[in-house]
């Protein structure tokens, strides 16, 4: 075993190797490879419940006055079949941010009452689909959202989403900053806020909710940013006196690196307890990329190993394009081998099959010599990738399998 | 009208304000939106062949010693209609990137022998599909590429993808540098390319092309780069003694903003004779932007128009899902009001209906008021815009259209 260790960080009870083998969900990676052949992404539902379970857990522990739901972000991942089980489960509802999720959703089996809908720069034409589902609950993003929906809903109750004018974010992402020093499109600033209420006051509609949404993928180290947050929305909570609810969108996130820890759920449920429990508010939670990502695997074909210049190259028969977020976000899906050996370990650089200099799965990855071996697997893969996925340069075919 | 001019850089005689109305391709554009609706492409064919005449005549006075070829990179834009007219013309081949792309160029009309196919990572089931068009030519972009091709095409003759270690860029954009400091994973390296020559000597292959293509969208201040990578790629093209062609890529620009001048075709096609006149090589060359970018614009509906904090906001109805570059890339499609009015301009934050802090399509555009309007258009959205489009949040809706 050469002196760098083989980075394993990503080990645990269903993604481990077991006698020199990589498995997942209890299937031996190298057979479902063999199967289902090359770009195709495994989800194990075990993991999503799991996640899923481990998140109400935690919530329930908080014991919150008001009580507490967990609302699923499809955006994250909208295959059918993992839809279908998670509304099985009685266990979440649906954050969904078009009209066309709206329809899955209920394609799936979610009621409209399941459902809660924030998404702003609604077209006539969204409105009109979204008012056919009576239950679906309107968050509205703009003054303009509330006039219009009062227009097909009279006297309906419905939620404002504001925007706290400050962030969560990891290593200063900017890309992924939704609220912050710079002015962003989403909800209602404090500026705007009073002219909200009365807007939906005049239109006869009754504010019920307010929801916020304001990071990606915070970890443990961001929950003090994340409570400075919430303490801004506290003045938005305390000028409503019809509220029920209180959404805090989504953001939870899980370790990309072996640097990163996992988010500390007991620490992260203390933070809503201290700042909502007085409140008395049902609390709404939209996890995607927590429920989803480390349920899911992208496994690849090697198509080469090669020196160019001084670097070596790990090429696989997909791109970017299926996975978006190694190349546009800077966050590493780790390449991980079906067989570890025991051999020398060398650095590599994961690269795809498109024609663009983004196209990099990951910078350095230190893995065996590959000999023998057809396929790997990218960890991480199960959120915001095939969601996200493109046709570009025609390399858009992937297929997608639930473990169950 | 403000003291601030509203930004008309953009005008042509196709494209530009006749009588308070924008007309694109002699049509008034309030009444290809009326009819077509909203997240329509439209493509001006004539400008395309407008772009396409106007390269090859450039490249006529420069009067090459070889000659030359111009093969339309369609990974810019595979829409059917527009191959097909394309293929028409008699005046371009085609350059893919994927099996696929092979495939949807020949169902449109073109012959194999009008294609060269440059790409790295393919896949064994790549290398089938690909073999089974005789005449198709190969550049490959690895020692493995050569050796693997051997067996499926002994004797061929094929062309050697190099990099050449130097780029062109604008505006240092790292993220469309396909060559320079950092290793990256097209061609074959300086320090490689012996052996690649002896490895298809060994194949029984013959080196008849060299293919380099080093940088996305420069303009005439960028020549002075493109001289010196084109002086680095004659060290590779010394070492060969079959050369037949060398083949330049794309990466030939047009101007995004009020600030870009178009590229001087005449100082381009002067850079390309000094250095490549002496070796008597056929030139080819692989416009995608060029030739397709500012022949496309995108039609929105205005959604609403509304202030957040001290910006004013313009939403409409699409997102960076449907044209990933200014999202990704900072490239911008210039926002254009179909009637531009002689009122006040507003400096407005143009922005779509996806739930990411990216979806911005442009930070501030000084626009009239809108009153009245219901769509906009946004230019330059001709080229990797729709080819990448993506499904997030099952906002992947659009419709493409040519007018000829």
């Amino acid at each position: 075993m050469n002196s760098r260790q083989y980075a394993t960080w990503w080990q645990r009870e269903d993604l481990c190797y077991r006698a020199g083998q990589l498995f997942f969900a209890d299937r031996a990676v190298r057979h479902l490879a063999a199967q289902l052949g090359s770009r195709s992404f495994v989800y194990s539902f075990s993991r999503v419940r799991e996640n899923l379970n481990r998140l109400r857990q935690a919530l329930d522990e908080a014991k919150l006055a008001g009580g507490f739901s967990v609302l699923y972000a499809m955006k994250a991942n909208r295959f059918a079949p993992l839809l279908t089980r998670l509304q099985e489960t009685g266990l979440c509802g649906i954050d969904a941010c078009s009209p066309s999720e709206v329809e899955l959703a209920v394609s799936c089996g979610f009621r409209p009452s399941d459902i809660s809908f924030t998404a702003g720069n609604l077209s006539r034409a969204d409105y009109e689909q979204l008012a056919r589902y009576d239950g679906l609950f309107m968050d509205c993003d703009s003054l303009h959202a509330i006039r219009t929906w009062a227009q097909y809903k009279p006297g309906a109750k419905i939620g404002i989403r504001i925007n706290p004018a400050a962030g969560v974010s990891r290593e200063a992402n900017t890309a992924l900053q939704y609220a912050g020093n710079k002015v962003t499109k989403f909800g209602i600033y404090q500026e705007q806020f009073d002219e909200a209420l009365a807007t939906a006051a005049d239109c006869g509609l009754t504010v019920s909710k307010i929801h916020f949404h304001t990071g990606c993928g915070y970890l443990t180290p961001q929950l003090e940013q994340l409570e400075a947050v919430i303490q801004r929305c506290l003045w938005f909570i305390e000028r409503c006196d019809q509220l029920e609810k209180v959404n805090m969108g989504g953001g939870l996130g899980v370790p990309h690196d072996a640097s990163d820890q996992p988010l500390d759920l007991h620490l992260w449920a203390e933070v809503l307890k201290r700042n909502f429990n007085g409140t008395g508010l049902h609390l709404e939670v939209e996890p995607g990329e927590y429920l989803l990502k480390d349920a899911g695997l992208l496994l690849l074909e090697k198509t080469m190993i090669e020196k160019k210049k001084d670097t070596l190259f790990l090429g696989v028969d997909a791109g970017f394009n299926l996975a978006p977020e190694p190349a546009y976000y800077q966050l590493p899906l780790q390449p991980v081998p079906l067989d570890p050996g025991d051999g020398q370990l060398f650095p590599m650089r994961v690269v795809g099959n498109i024609n663009e200099a983004i196209d990099v799965w990951y910078d350095e990855s230190w893995m065996p010599d590959m000999v023998g071996q057809e396929y790997l697997a990218l960890i991480n893969a199960g959120a915001y990738s095939s969601s996200m996925a493109s046709n570009h340069c025609m390399r858009g075919q992937f297929k997608e399998f639930l473990l169950t």
